[in-house]
């Protein structure tokens, strides 16, 4: 199989929002509740911060152990690495996921604002400022044949979207409402004209959205 | 996480039966019909004999695609790996799968009549008289540090579940009812008191049920 493009885990409201207003260090979901988004992923045995044992090994189990799976690179925009915005002021914030990022491989984050490449544990973070068609031939090539993830957040997501260079994406719908915020869509009909679209309702209550482009088979 | 033991991909009709009566070469379900068992795995892109582009990447392609995560060792009965009863009459048989087996890591295979070792492409056939206590250990000793799966037929299903050795079990059960053959269950409501359970429906029409032991967490 050919190396694909994947959204994985990104979870999203009721009415389409994956963030709320006023993001920020303390609230990084802005004034959405971040347990409404989480943690269904959260609850699983495979959970990528799991610390204890124990969690549930059903679909939702499945879902977040298929993260990594074949995995070479992601990329992410600057909003889900940090929430500073414009120039840098210090290059001391190095992303939320402490000394040991989940995402061992390369990671691009694409920005306006580019500084230096930097390593922690098996992550290295690079910043590109670069088209969304660019990126992804930089992450691909990071990649070594594997796949590679768009990481988000919504306007990431919705770049990849719009330019078309998104092979598969798994979305959680969480059976809440959010009213604002950064959208990710109106309806996920929106998508079906290029997308097959499978809707699997989970015990946690989330409607797991499985898309696969239309040109994949 | 600790080794798990893992059933994984395991089709059943829906009155319980994981094969029908008169297994042979040429019916290796007997009298049930293997699409029964099989089509809803080999609509999907990760089907792991597909050799042509295309396929599903939806609910039954991430349980496809997870058959091999972290596996490094299969436990399977005779009856799996062939058709022949009694002393092996040839050693010309090596299985149903051709010169490329899709395990790719040792497997055990449990018989009474134990024959030499041998290798087809990445995978190891080992032929073991034993219980499923030392069978299990020695799968896991071979698994350095991944799970091992409990690869079938029915019987070896139930030795193992009834030896308490299973951690985890996805058995996908079938639209279609079959009469008689080889039983795994009258209901899964027998594991409960045991193992947690999610039933999850597919658009294929299989229902996925997802069994996690409740000393687990």
């Amino acid at each position: 199989m050919r190396q694909l493009v994947r959204v994985q885990n990104f979870s999203i409201s009721s009415d389409g929002y994956g963030a709320g207003e006023g993001q920020s260090v303390e609230r990084p979901f802005g004034h959405a509740d971040p347990a409404d988004f989480m943690s269904w992923a959260g609850a699983t045995a495979h959970w990528v911060n799991r610390t204890d044992p124990g969690g549930s090994f059903g679909l939702d189990d499945y879902i977040t152990r298929d993260w990594a799976n074949n995995i070479g690179a992601e990329i992410m925009g600057r909003n889900k690495f940090g929430p500073q915005r414009g120039p840098w002021e210090d290059y001391d914030w190095q992303g939320w996921w402490g000394d040991e990022p989940p995402f061992r491989t390369p990671v691009f984050v694409l920005t306006h604002h580019v500084r230096p490449s930097f390593t922690l544990g098996d992550t290295t973070f690079h910043f590109l400022d670069a088209s969304p068609e660019d990126a992804l031939a930089r992450a691909l090539s990071a990649a070594d044949g594997r796949d590679v993830r768009i990481g988000g957040g919504v306007a990431t997501v919705r770049e990849f979207l719009d330019a078309d260079l998104i092979d598969t994406m798994h979305v959680a719908v969480a059976p809440t409402e959010l009213g604002r915020g950064e959208r990710l869509w109106t309806s996920p009909d929106e998508l079906v004209d290029r997308f097959h679209l499978e809707q699997i309702p989970s015990p946690s209550g989330m409607v797991h959205h499985f898309f696969w482009h239309r040109g994949l088979s």
